[in-house]
């Protein structure tokens, strides 16, 4: 079957992408063909740029288009507190809250023996250096709630003890907006055994 | 909330894809960070070139780096057929199925009163003037089967009458592998009335 090679390699393009299979990646190629030209070039010139001009930042390790990012830069910031999340998404998913103020470490991964991902294969020595240098009073440990995150969790917790710092982790528990009758045992469990005394 | 300029950029343009929201932009993106730079600029590239490379067949209106494109220039194609379908999506369908050797035409929508999408806004004049030119035999309508493309499929058959051409449609039935008893009783009473002896 003969397909024009520019539309081929669009679609082999989208592809590439995760969650995108032939048929999706199809229907992209040809919506690309009826965009204007300028906003294929924008999309073109904002997938070379995203991958040119960024890098991750030297004290968090957050995705960055400059050196110390603009959250470890921010002088309205609380140095004293920092928040340990496994992935820049997750950052960014903590910066959408608006409640957080303080810093953040990200390790790009989580401890996953399974994965063959150990703590050397994280950002955790950079953490180790910047407890020890920076007045940080409080590590925030906000890794995912499954099997991995909770190991990595628990890993900091042991190896930041000596430092006395006070460290915590984000509670588990029911969703906003979730179901009692759906939820998970365990999930369940967990809202159960953090329950608070309404005042 | 800040986010490096560069990758709220790409999020944006992830976004103007269709059936691509906030989320799968944000998702797409940070996988783009991670992709080898090469494999990048591969996709700004097809973008770029499906946008400038690609035109409008000026035989059968479908989309194609040469003109005329390659289906109508191929001497082993049975010039005496020529398929009308809607979409160059749905001719690349009738492709995949190696089973269709003849021409095709290509109608870049249907007639739809509701979008006020009329015969004019369709490629349906140039097919007229194929038909007077060459020496068409049969037209198969293969537009899609809903109102829309039964509207558009019975326009052309009464047009296209004073030609003497044969003009057939595509059957409908059952889908292969469908259940009888999920299928709507439309799709089932087309399947009853196109039934066929077996032999």
């Amino acid at each position: 079957m003969y397909v024009p090679e520019p539309i081929s390699k669009l679609i082999d393009g989208f592809m590439r992408l995760p969650g995108i299979g032939p048929k999706t990646a199809q229907r992209l190629a040809f919506f690309v063909l009826g965009m204007e030209e300028d906003d294929v070039l924008d999309l073109a010139k904002a997938l070379v740029r995203a991958k040119r001009d960024l890098s991750t930042c030297s004290v968090c390790a957050n995705i960055t288009d400059q050196d110390p990012c603009h959250i470890c830069v921010d002088k309205r910031r609380d140095r004293s507190i920092i928040c340990v999340v496994q992935d820049p998404r997750d950052l960014m998913a903590m910066e959408r809250t608006r409640e957080y103020n303080g810093l953040y470490h990200v390790l790009h991964g989580a401890i996953s023996p399974m994965e063959g991902v150990g703590p050397d294969d994280l950002k955790i020595p950079d953490l180790l250096r910047r407890l020890g240098d920076e007045t940080v009073k409080e590590l925030i440990l906000a890794t995912n709630p499954n099997i991995e995150g909770e190991a990595t969790a628990m890993y900091l917790s042991k190896l930041v003890k000596p430092f006395g710092i006070q460290v915590t982790r984000i509670a588990h528990g029911m969703p906003v907006g979730g179901d009692i009758e759906f939820i998970d045992e365990v999930t369940l469990t967990k809202a159960l055994e953090g329950r608070r005394e309404l005042s």
